[in-house]
């Protein structure tokens, strides 16, 4: 066992949220209270950063500036998604020795979860001691073994911010543009575009997540009925719906689109909704498509989520310097009200690689809606109330 | 002249503002004060509610409610954006007359204006008592006789707050998606556009706006001008963006996309800007197009525009008891610095119809980004700081 002091390397990597730099907040405030770990040091854009030695002293940065962190969205070090080549997992581990690192903690989804598990194994095959602990993130909520992920609160809190604001922008010009399209984010699932349904009575009228494989004819007629009922439609829809043959609905063809994990680019599903209204039900459509707001908003801050994204980078240290390897910690939910949450943990194989979807119970029957079972699991996690709105009362003047 | 009480009428019409609300306010507790005002009515969806007498009571709303539209954005009364006939300008005046109404104030853009302007004539035509005030409103700040209007600084701010976090973004995944494109708003003019550049160091690298002929191989130039020299580019374009023989570069072509004042629906603009530079210069590149959340975001209200919103609110009660006629509100800036604004008044024949466009000092020689006289202008409008963000510095670690 280690007995000298060691020094601990953190990276971020993957899509920013609005508190990974709360993680690392969590890492860095945590790890200076430690005697065990002597130098911070911060990979830049990630493993491709450390492949460089493109690294940054966290430990002598301005205390203020690393508090600060707790409220800047985005990512401070910088991301990156690259997928290491054979060789480069021993560059990997020939940097990590120099620097006399023992420590290595990643911040990212399960990809990152996948090349941290990677580096920790090559450490031990090499008989190097070295402890990787995987801190999650993810606005899209789908690491297996997490009730929810740290960024999915914020990036659910934006969305149910945003689809108030537009509904609400909706009802105003009920006579002028009669429907509304929201392109949301998600590759694979469903939960930020679900988000939206945390607006209350400004939320959705129809909303379609990739669990659900699209049906255009389907789809039109849910329109049409909201029409007919309402007047006006709001309609929430996640970039990555697919076909009912699993093809995206709408992607970028080109390669240069794909990413190194061979996901491609998504792009185009609200357009081509808005386009399939036009020229079927002859509605005055609008898109709106806040695109990387979602995940990049730092006025949309869940308080809750800022504090669980300080909580797993600290818990990540603790683990480190308790000679834990190969694992990530995990968001436990312990009560639903009042709302509660401890850390866990898992192995960092169990969370690499596979997603996971919205279950059954959160989805309507009639698949163009949520649950009042997702609004119960969701709205603990988007924190204090989102607005404070008013409405005229209907009150006929005399006469 | 007008001994007894009268009724006043409100109506809000055109697009929605973030403070389109606090006008109403502010016309309805300046009204409550005064003893020559009766009953304060409003319109529900402005003229076409009021041709269907869908009006609604609004002394004896809760106070605590007629407050809180301050901080409420979009419009509390519906809007419209209605042509009249010549027929419906008579029932107008006759519902008018059949409600003893005094006070014709309507919050809108310049086409509201003309509306007004046309009741007024109408009633002085018929002999009818009506004392007919406009109060500006609108987002695109495109009002002549203005320094700027109730609408645009809340946009404007909302408009810096997401350049800085979609800036922010797009540095932490420079690795991975190397530019990206936000479409804003705007049919005619750049003012909303241009606002981005008040995101300070997070400032759009490359802003379009139509003032300038679009022109497809400049474009491309100036995206690989900048991602040659720093490897990653944020563009902000505005959705009005126009080709050299003033035709829109992207408009729904389709009849119902319309409106009765002849203006075309836009849109698409920022995904044709994607593909030009993904097809011309093999760039990942990413889409972001925020729509109507520009103008009705209650999270990026700027004070200074609630507050300046109110008083061009409370001033049109105020002139209009006053017996003037025929006239709006305008904004009229006193000094820069310290910022100071007064109301001004000016015909409501004057601010109709016609448009005011970015001046030439405002755009860059290279006619691809704003001039610091621009923000020198701008920034005074958008409030409080927008954001206490914090970044790392560049400290090289110890080996």
């Amino acid at each position: 066992m280690l007995k000298a002091k060691g020094n601990l390397l953190v990276g971020q990597s993957g899509g920013p949220s609005a508190v990974i730099n709360s993680s690392l907040c969590g890492i860095i405030e945590e790890a200076i209270k430690k005697e065990e770990i002597g130098e911070i040091i911060g990979m830049k854009n990630g493993i491709q950063g450390l492949l460089k030695e493109d690294l940054i002293d966290l430990r002598r940065q301005n205390p203020d500036v690393i508090k600060g962190l707790k409220r800047t969205p985005t990512m401070a070090l910088g991301s990156c998604r690259y997928k290491l080549k054979e060789q480069e997992y021993d560059d990997i581990l020939k940097i990590i020795a120099k620097y006399n690192i023992r420590y290595f903690l990643y911040i990212g989804g399960n990809d990152s979860m996948h090349t941290t598990h990677e580096i920790g194994r090559l450490a031990k095959e090499k008989g190097y001691e070295l402890y990787v602990i995987g801190v999650p993130k993810t606005i899209d909520n789908d690491l297996l073994h997490n009730d929810h992920t740290p960024g999915y609160g914020s990036a659910a809190r934006y969305n149910a911010i945003m689809a108030t604001e537009i509904c609400m922008d909706t009802i105003s010009l009920k006579y002028i543009e009669v429907v509304k399209v929201v392109e949301t984010m998600g590759r694979n699932s469903g939960w930020v575009t679900a988000a939206t349904a945390l607006a209350g009575k400004y939320s959705p009228h129809l909303i379609y997540i990739p669990e659900i494989p699209f049906n255009a004819e389907k789809f039109l007629n849910d329109v049409k009925t909201v029409y007919d009922y309402q007047g006006y439609v709001v309609i929430a829809a996640c970039e990555g719906l697919k076909n009912p043959n699993g093809s995206f609905v709408a992607a970028f063809q080109s390669k240069m689109n794909i990413d190194p994990f061979g996901n491609p680019e998504l792009g185009g599903l609200g357009q081509y909704l808005v386009d399939l209204i036009v020229q079927n039900l002859g509605l005055k459509t609008r898109l709106d498509k806040p695109g990387t707001m979602q995940r990049s908003s730092g006025s949309a801050i869940s308080k809750v989520d800022a504090d669980e994204a300080y909580m797993v980078g600290a818990k990540a240290v603790n683990l480190a310097i308790s000679y834990i390897t190969d694992k990530t910690v995990t968001l436990v939910r312990t009560s639903n009200s009042p709302y509660s949450c401890e850390t866990g943990l898992a192995n960092l194989e169990d969370v690499a690689i596979e997603t996971r979807k919205m279950p059954p119970e959160f989805i309507k029957k009639d698949q163009n809606n949520i649950t009042k079972a997702f609004i119960e699991y969701a709205a603990p996690l988007i924190g204090c109330p989102i607005h404070d709105y008013v409405e005229l009362a209907d009150i006929k003047p005399k006469l």
